[in-house]
């Protein structure tokens, strides 16, 4: 690690969803320890607790004490950083939970790396990926892990990698990773962007933007840091990330030769890509798709070439005149990859960066040649995953997903946004959320947010909140719409809840009860403020519909009226018990 | 006019666009005069300014000086506010600019009204609504000023008002309105609820709130208050609104009862109604859909019914055991809404609360009603439009909107949002946001907007702005994807500013210049804020792919090179001068 000692702040964060409780499920071993969160509900104003079952059938199904539902669970980011019993200490790194299953398996050796430390690599050529495991028909306690954090047979988490429509990111070397799987059947998946760049941010600020992600929801982590203190920005935040950990090296490689594009060499990334398989990166973008003759396609662009990583291979290629490196050593790279099982995320160099852009010959042209390199990474036991874009009209956003599904043999598609129009810069969270949840519906395994801040400047730590609660709701609007049997229980349990006006319970099942109390609050006279009242400022007592549907709903239960008995029975009965009780629901 | 006079605080707003100016484009009279705001954008750090042609052929094409753009046209809904030259007294409300073409077409009268003022009236049984006028072949200045707005042939605009298709809200009686234009084949607008409940906010605020939403983009206002004062401060805000405005008359209809909808009469609510139309209210929603026999169709929902008018009737039915008067009484309300040309938003009263009621059987039984309610009106000469939900979960989108269409003869689709999932109170303005890009994408004519503070609280002011700003992104990024040929001029007049860095023109071009300009320089250090910088802080200057792609092109485009012939002379030229200039893209 650097020499200079960061001063990380990152605390034990257990208490931040209020009426939560960290709670594990066990698997099919002791040490598969599945963690969620289970949010606890009121009944008649108070909390109820109750014990979860040690082996449910059904993870995600309520809880009850015989009398309806009682908690929620949740599937759970955050890692040890909503557990109160962790000892959370930056300096010292999260616990290596993982590390036995990795060793167990007998097919690696502790090595010195590059940077003369220990690290875990495959003896010899075996393939330690999660791919070959699930091709030899193994279920490994990592895809199991990942099976009861989506309520799915351990099986189908299997079979999904087995043929590359899955990928469970994981490192050998990333030793305290909670396994999860990106894929199309499974819930769709958010990535949050972070990392200084020369002009903004410290060590200290990425680490804890990172937690800050995770806390709110993001499915991974990006590591984009560039400037100085890469490799350590990058240390700190793998020694104390549970989620998979991607980077993009070539960063890294360009800094090592001065900045200087036309100096990058094959072995000065090579190197670069090997410290950080070293280090436990659990995915690493590439962009090995865009080769020199796709670079004049995009000269007559409105926006040219927008991805960093596109832009300094364009640059190399300009210079050398010579085919992309990343695409002439394809091969040694999957090598190195296969040996740590780092996944390849297959970059979209010539992604659109405006509409005016979108779905033109050089991001097809590139897509096509992502499917090839997909197919060899395949083949090769390397896990890969494929990204795409960027700044798409809605009207053709379907049709990227046809494509990649078509020539990339439905790899998992992560994709960044896409942004649907230019117009708004500080908005950019909202307009890519828009495309983000059409993408995931037609079939996106994983979303790369976008904070406020696109376009204008380094996220902060409240923008990174910003971009992962935009793209939770992204997400989980699709998990609900592709029918994913799990997703659609938080809705209902938060509208039964605010139906009932059980207030605390409808915040509490909110991404994020915080902001929705203080919202409740600040526009509620102080005298009224207790909670359990059944409106709120927004209509007032005499025109809430909730309220008015909530009495006279009453009538009809009170009498144990189905909608075919309520039917039979006619209204004139409801209305006279109604006009008998004095209509007083305005009261 | 009410007795307490409130303390109206708005003012004129010019200058809250920097850099842009109030034009007005002539129609075919010197007395429609169309507003626009012309965003100059600079050249070399200096800003242009044109002056625009009287007549253009194409008012939203750029006004050169022959050297390239130099501005943009966009719509403008802020009225008088950002004129300079506008003379803004809330007391004595805006000037009465449409009054002589109501006059002139000989077909009212100024008459005492149900409170005493003189209003405008049809004579006789006269029928003086845009749609009669559109059926009988007749351009009228409205349609003209409308169709100036949309870039398109007044005779669009007549014929998509003749088949119904279009609707011209513009009440005789509401003297300072700039007529607009509501249907599938314009620009999709957007409309923002303001309003007082019992528990909250005035006069003074709600004021203040028409005009900040009319400032940030609304096309349209409803004033939804309850409590006290409704009637004054639907006055204030009519006299002050260069938009339509719309209200929901039974909301002051039972506060005439005391509260009390058992008491509710069609005797009241025919009072109440002709009140707005002689105050000028441009369009009204009746919940005349809402059938007895569809009250128990809700009774096993999640959320029963949620529209606060629609909750009303159903108790009312309830009481009496009577079919809704609003449906008994159509005729009667068609005659007036006819004599004032208000036109008629049929309301969704039993629209879905909740993801798990979306596309029930009370939902779509009341659609079918409002269907032959829509066609009676058409036959009536009233202008119509239909209300939507709500609460829908994306794949169940696409079915309202064909719905509606073949059951309502493709009058205009209003909604309300939908939102597509309810776990994320406090941020509803974007899980809306999403439904409403999509409901809009298929064919809805205007989104109802929601904001941050839904199913919490009243809305303040920063509420407004950020639920305007969402629908505003929602409601272009449609306009965009559905071809709309002026929308995606903006997106690519910004996109060349951001790719070119100038960081003025992107700020402005966008829908919130301020916060825009606000996050960039919130994280640029100091030194750097010329903003004339070629990067920003999120990749600093090294990793810009923007800057990197610009050198790059600059070689090209200094030769003179197109793709075709980029491509011919390869790339190793481009290369060779790349190398010779140093390569020092990166200095």
């Amino acid at each position: 690690m650097a020499n200079a000692k960061p001063n990380l702040a990152v605390r034990n964060y257990a208490g931040i969803f209020p009426n939560s409780r960290k709670v594990y499920l066990r698997g099919s071993r002791p040490d598969i320890r599945v963690p969620f969160r289970e949010i606890l509900l009121t009944r008649d104003g108070k909390h109820l607790a109750v014990t979860p079952p040690e082996h449910p059938d059904d993870p995600y199904a309520p809880w009850g004490d015989g009398e309806g539902e009682t908690s929620l669970l949740v599937y759970d980011t955050s890692g040890p950083y909503t557990d109160p019993g962790a000892d959370i200490d930056p300096y010292r790194g999260l616990k290596p939970l993982r590390t036995p299953w990795v060793l167990e398996r007998g097919d690696v050796d502790w090595v010195r790396g590059r940077t003369g430390r220990t690290v875990l690599r495959a003896k010899g050529d075996r393939a330690v990926t999660q791919l070959a495991y699930a091709k030899r028909g193994i279920v490994t306690p990592e895809m199991e892990f990942a099976a009861i954090r989506e309520g799915v047979d351990p099986e189908v988490v299997r079979e999904e990698i087995a043929r590359g429509r899955a990928i469970l990111p994981a490192n050998v070397n990333h030793e305290a990773l909670e396994p999860m799987v990106i894929g199309k059947k499974f819930h769709v998946k958010i990535n949050a962007n972070i990392g200084t760049s020369a002009l903004s941010s410290s060590v200290e600020e990425e680490v804890e933007k990172m937690v800050w992600a995770i806390l709110w929801g993001a499915d991974t982590v990006m590591d984009l840091s560039t400037g100085p203190r890469i490799y350590e920005t990058r240390e700190w935040i793998l020694r104390n990330a549970p989620v998979p950990v991607g980077t993009v090296p070539v960063y890294e490689a360009l800094e090592r030769v001065g900045g200087r594009p036309e100096d990058l060499t094959w072995e000065v990334y090579r190197d670069t890509l090997i410290d950080h398989a070293e280090q436990g990166v659990d995915y690493v973008t590439i962009h090995a798709g865009l080769r020199l003759a796709y670079v004049p396609l995009t000269a007559e662009r409105v926006t040219g070439i927008v991805s960093r990583g596109g832009s300094i291979l364009a640059a190399w290629m300009l210079a050398t005149h010579e085919e992309n490196f990343l695409y002439t050593h394809f091969d040694e790279i999957l090598e190195i990859c296969r040996a740590y099982d780092c996944a390849i995320s297959l970059g979209d160099g010539l992604r659109p960066g405006s509409i005016a852009d979108a779905n033109d010959a050089a991001q097809f042209a590139e897509l096509r040649t992502l499917g090839e390199l997909a197919a060899r990474a395949y083949e090769a036991d390397v896990q890969v995953m494929i990204e795409g874009p960027g700044h798409i009209p809605m009207h053709l956003i379907r049709e990227n997903v046809a494509l990649e599904e078509s020539w990339c043999r439905e790899a998992p598609f992560y994709t960044l946004g896409p942004i649907v129009t230019d117009v708004a810069p500080g908005y950019d969270h909202i307009t890519s959320a828009i495309g983000a949840a059409m993408i995931a519906l037609s079939g996106a395994a994983m979303l790369c947010y976008v904070t406020p801040k696109e376009h204008l400047g380094l996220p902060n730590r409240d923008d990174v909140k910003e971009g992962v609660i935009a793209y939770k709701i992204a997400a989980h609007a699709a998990d609900v719409a592709k029918g994913h049997p799990r997703a659609k229980r938080r809705d209902d349990a938060l509208s039964r809840a605010r139906f009932a006006f059980r207030w605390e319970d409808q915040f509490n099942l909110g991404l994020d009860p915080e902001r929705a109390r203080a919202y409740y609050d600040a526009s509620m006279p102080e005298e009224q403020l207790a909670r359990t009242t059944h409106f709120c400022s927004m209509c007032g007592p005499k025109f809430c519909s909730m309220r008015i549907s909530t009495d006279l709903l009453a009538y009809a239960r009170e009498k144990g009226l189905s909608v075919e008995a309520a039917r039979e029975a006619g209204m004139r009965e409801m209305s006279e018990r109604f006009r008998a009780a004095g209509g007083d629901v305005y009261v």
